[in-house]
């Protein structure tokens, strides 16, 4: 069905934004954001296209949760709490009401889930594919904030959850790694599909000054790694051995060793990665178990620049491809 | 030549947001917006698409000139005074370093006209067309907003600058309009290309609490008013020997009278169109004078629904086309 850009605004889009003011129910030039008290407003955009950082075909509502995650993790990584977002939508031709009531339907569950409301956004056709970009705003409390640069020598490196289950999802989704069990490959590909934006994480590490330098691994983690290392003007360096693996990878890892670099490399993974003085070791310890989250120690910065992963044999490896680069 | 994504937003596009506290010279996974003082933050998001919202081959300093001024006139559109942007960038591949350097170059002198910086934003990729997204963040001065919904029965109908040259303008960068004198092809293909916002209009009309509504005229000016009607509740009349036309349009018309249609629905003029209590009309001729910017009366509202265009004649005017749709 070939719909009018204001009938999919109006019937399918404002309700999204109904009854939150600032909205005017999508019918204005511009949207009012929400006055603060006392906070500070944050914003991340993020572009998602069809082919590109998702599989053609994905069902509706997993790209509106994908699209939204991946904004919220970048928010993650500040230590921000999410408030509204905008929606920038370029549709191909054909792909009208139908695909973008079920988009809908997928942005409404995760504004349930979140707490965030479509503040405004622009719908417009194109003869590409599907493009999507998010722009999202959040709050931060207090004076402080999390950035790349803070690190300092001798930090301990943590990571969030399980490194690499994205990469290998996107395998799976591919069609790849059929050896796994089903359950296995079920997994990955949740985490491909459908990444967990680590928000109270990233709030809890901003508001107890816990980390000295936060991101979310989205480019993998030796590239992501390296921005922090090089905007603290330091090295670092990863034990290959500490990694935290989840049941589903080392399976995978089991039936074929060469997938490593793919760990170390792949993207989509959006777990939090940040650096700790090693003092603040013991809360960190403790803010895992209150948040039933693995935070794993990988690695420390040390003077120098790069980052360097060293194998249970005291070698560093070889990585044979830095990282993911869109170009 | 082929970029990397973190080499093209470190060399070309962070030097757009050197100096401006809270962009992290773009090496963050968010950006920090500024603090305000008794002003209210509103936000714009457009994209435009090569092929469809300017043409392929588009010098990319035009592009960024369009790209920003689009979002520039619904920033004016509500009154609001710029303030800085996110920039979303979809880059075909290919199209990598040698154009990012030059749209760079325009967005940089854009910023140096409007006062406005680059805050932060997202590069990537695309198989498709060239894609550009850009929110803009404006701020209020003031308690009372610019919207669509305001008009009453009675309410004079305003357009700023001239109509349809845009539309004429798209039509001789196709090669059409061929018999014209090279000035007025010019003249008419430049209003298409670059687009004036009618920033100091929209503050004075805001802060003047002059207009019931207004918006800026993006998708043809029939269809453009027929939003303020229906959020209104009311109908709205036009009276066709009212309308503004440059001399470059008139001289397009005196050639072929069939192109009234096109100047009536055609997008891209990016005037503001407004509606002003009878008794204010005065005050809208001396805030003409003081701007050096025609504001023509051009109708007016009225009990009923949707929009009528009368002709010299008296008689209503067939519009074959309601306006510029996007799907």
């Amino acid at each position: 069905v070939r719909a009018n850009e204001f009938e999919l605004i109006e019937e399918i889009f404002a309700p999204l934004a109904a009854g939150k003011d600032g909205t005017f129910d999508l019918t204005n030039d511009a949207a009012l954001l929400p006055a603060l008290q006392g906070e500070r407003l944050i914003a991340s955009v993020d572009t998602l296209i069809e082919g590109v950082h998702f599989l053609a075909g994905t069902a509706p509502e997993a790209v509106a949760a994908k699209a939204l995650r991946v904004n919220l993790s970048d928010i993650a990584a500040m230590g921000g709490r999410p408030l509204a977002y905008l929606l920038a939508l370029s549709l191909p031709r054909g792909q009208g009401r139908d695909w973008s009531a079920k988009f809908a339907r997928g942005l409404s569950a995760e504004q349930a889930r979140f707490g965030i409301y479509l503040l405004g956004g622009d719908t417009t056709a194109t003869p590409g594919p599907l493009t999507i970009s998010i722009t999202l705003f959040a709050t931060l409390q207090g004076e402080a904030s999390l950035t790349r640069s803070g690190a300092g020598a001798g930090d301990l490196v943590y990571l969030s959850g399980s490194l690499g289950d994205a990469a290998l999802g996107l395998t799976v989704a591919r069609g790849g790694l059929s050896a796994l069990s089903e359950a296995a490959r079920h997994a990955l590909q949740s985490r491909y599909e459908c990444p967990e934006p680590r928000l109270a994480l990233g709030q809890a590490l901003l508001q107890g000054g816990l980390a000295t330098a936060a991101m979310d691994v989205s480019d993998g983690l030796a590239q992501d790694l390296g921005h922090i290392a090089r905007h603290s003007g330091l090295g670092a360096r990863i034990e290959r051995a500490c990694l935290p693996l989840s049941a589903a990878a080392k399976a995978a890892l089991a039936g074929d060793l060469r997938l490593w670099p793919q760990l170390l490399s792949g993207g989509d993974d959006y777990e939090l990665l940040f650096t700790v003085q090693p003092s603040r070791a013991p809360e960190i310890e403790a803010l895992s178990r209150d948040l039933g989250l693995p935070l794993s120690r990988i690695g420390c910065m040390e003077a120098g620049s790069g980052v360097q992963v060293f194998g249970p044999d005291g070698q560093p490896m070889a990585l044979d491809r830095a990282g993911w680069s869109h170009f």
